[in-house]
């Protein structure tokens, strides 16, 4: 089975969803500075045939946020009046060196169907108007337009068409996001990741004016449903291609304790 | 087709070949201070109901070579007499913020036949002793034992048996590793990638007779052939099932100019 | 004679002479994201009776570039066509980690004579206007209205009065700095070190139409001459006080290899 | 005054009491990875005569904790029970970014007579033994030896002999400190500094019988006292010249928020 599992991953038509990761890509302003990669040891450098023949090493040293650019977020992240998922007290898991709970090297390699609602391409705005708030209308109407359903354990991904403004950070920053309604909506179907070509998922600066919060998916998916939230992540492709179904790969490093990940996710189709 | 895979994907056995990251893993001298995480963004600092509601946010920096852990090396990584893979000087692609050619976003995600020679299990040695040198007819003869063969396209993996040994960084750096022999073999048999449960791949301190190298995969493998080289992945589980043959997932994230990547390679079975 | 001295110190009016540090001061482009302080450690994670008793600790990491903050440049920060002070040439000297030669550590403790020019001052504007460039003339004129002069030995302190708006990223980088015949000045006056309430004691994005150099006192100071130069120094408390002269003290860190350090400069009267 | 305070300064003998900062230099536990530079901008990825005539920058990145290397503690670096110097409750001032209070910020420059008192010398080891303490009847007949008194108002520094092995980091991290008694000897005689050649002014893993603090002096002057410490202080030179009192000059960078400072302590007499 494996033999015909490689050869179909070898074939298969791979989507790239990761945006590149660069010093100066746009950051959320609470994780700024966000990226910085150093190339310090040249070539030159190491170039010494007396000790190591012809062979010469280059290497460099990365300082980032772990919520820089393309990335998942681990449920520990998130607290709802400083409970974590599972309620687990966050005071009882912090530590200097991260979470001893819920950390990200507790999230297991996402595998499995993924489906695109391409909310952008269905009103035929590319990109969607500032903040402007994606509801569950929005999405369940352009499901049943692109003809798709979204599942129990799908990953779901939605696409507001700011991936394509990734270098212009001002205007990045303001991008459109998904509503209360919208992620109530995503939540109801059992999804088990959402992702969203901005920095938030959610839209920026708003209020639910039930409890207050910002960032309302990010209070109710990660502490209380246990859902992940993928930020950041590059969906011009798959949607030039209408590739509303794939198979979705997501793989974050175990970083233990941190509260998220980089990523580099994949759609196969 | 897309479904069905996705279905594989979600109900395959998958083995994580990750170790995990903390200050304080094994790190070759080269890339020290390796890796460093810091959770400054503690739950209490950002609970302000009045401005967010309930939510809060954690989260924190990572400082680290992308040499550090399990990771990939880029073809930039290495130079034969300053040559790049392709006749790239080295020269001309350097900039501080890294290379212009090589780096490791250019890396595709690898996808495909994976295979396992368990070398420490075939001689029945865990670990193999330090500093053991692979040969080209080890390999066979583990190969022939394991009733598998190496195929032009194939990620090729060898198990030393120091995987386990992850948390002692003096014995993990005296690892064995695979022989110039070994190296040869791999590439004559056309695979595009190799990778091993140990620092580098290569046994340490040992020098080419011919040309003088220290590490000499790595001025062989990664400049001369284009073959990527994978370092520090954990093989334990896989030879513990006897997972000989598999469909390979590893997926390097955009760094961009970066000389690698760190890296949470699956086998899927 | 140490105990006069020592009482002379300890009774002496000090004007601190640094900035702030903190994330988000001005940084120049060139050495974005410039500073960065994370507190990870925190009381109550080290608060362990039975181990420590009362005892607690706290502390944080610094991710910073050398030239962030007020600062001092190393002769080794600037070369003239690729060749150092004393004609070294910079391809000798450059390692992974720093200089071998001209690097910070090389710089003796600054104490001794120093004096004001407050430019901003004698013309009555707080600031400059943006880019003003401050000419010998200038300088010249400042210093007679003040009556004091410029000797061998000296350190030269240039006010432009951007200085007071510290918090104000895009105004600062604009700030008025110092003409080419205003660094010739200064040079043949003998001084050791210059500094100014700027960047970069140089005007931005002016060329010199001789050489075609950017930065011309860069250039000039420090490879040709051996002067220091210093970076947003704040002069605000010193000119209100019309203290122009003045013992200036400057303790560069020894970081060895780096090309300049954060520094909190003095001025005793 | 300031022409002659100037004068003498110039002429002084100046005493560098800092140990040079390099990656692998001996740093507590508690602190590492203590300290990485890394040079990634060279001077021939800046040279660009068209753009900037014969000028080319260098520069680098340093990730440091700030009690790597010679330094100084702030008084937020420990707390007793969980409270600060002056009854601060160290929950109340701890942010992301550093504290809010008794930060290193708040730290004047340090300016006036200071005093050696070479325990080693006057026992006649260099260095003294392992984790030997420093009792107050060895500061006390080291003063009488030396005719030296320790005043109110002094930095007082005390020689183990250590300073001399800064490159040996197993050796350093096991040296001599002061006891107890020693501590609370000198915190009688008012000084509002203490400083030694060691990782911790105190010795290490010993703990209090009355309290069961580990590192006294740590609980005891700083969140009680309010007296600053000093670590890794090189005093080899002082000693060997027998200048048991002189000039002390400290200053702090004003890292806001920070625990502590790297810092070029000088003795000038």
């Amino acid at each position: 089975m494996n033999t015909a599992l490689a050869a179909q991953l070898r074939q298969a038509r791979v989507y790239d969803l990761e945006q590149p990761r660069f010093a100066g890509m746009p950051i959320h302003p609470s994780h700024r500075p966000g990226y910085f990669y150093a190339l310090h040891r040249r070539h030159r450098d190491t170039y010494k045939p007396q000790q190591h023949g012809p062979r010469s090493s280059a290497s460099g040293v990365l300082t980032m946020m772990e919520h820089s650019g393309t990335h998942i977020d681990a449920l520990c992240h998130q607290a709802c009046d400083l409970m974590l998922h599972g309620q687990v007290a966050s005071d009882d898991v912090e530590t200097p060196a991260g979470f001893t709970q819920l950390g990200i090297e507790t999230v297991p390699p996402l595998l499995g169907p993924g489906v695109l609602l391409d909310v952008a391409g269905w009103k035929g705005e590319h990109p969607l108007p500032a903040k402007y708030a994606i509801t569950a209308d929005d999405l369940a109407g352009c499901a049943a337009a692109q003809k798709v359903e979204v599942r129990s354990g799908d990953v779901l991904l939605v696409r507001t068409g700011y991936g394509a403004i990734w270098r212009d950070e001002p205007a990045y920053l303001a991008a459109a996001g998904v509503a209360k309604s919208g992620t109530l909506w995503a939540a109801e179907r059992g999804v088990i990741a959402v992702g969203a070509d901005n920095m938030a998922w959610d839209v920026p600066d708003v209020r639910d004016p039930e409890t207050g919060a910002t960032l309302f998916a990010h209070v109710f998916l990660l502490p209380q449903k246990g859902i992940y939230i993928l930020e950041n992540v590059n969906l011009e492709e798959l949607a030039r291609d209408r590739a509303w179904t794939f198979a979705f790969v997501g793989i974050p490093l175990k970083l233990v304790g941190a509260t998220g990940s980089p990523l580099r996710p994949l759609a196969i189709v």
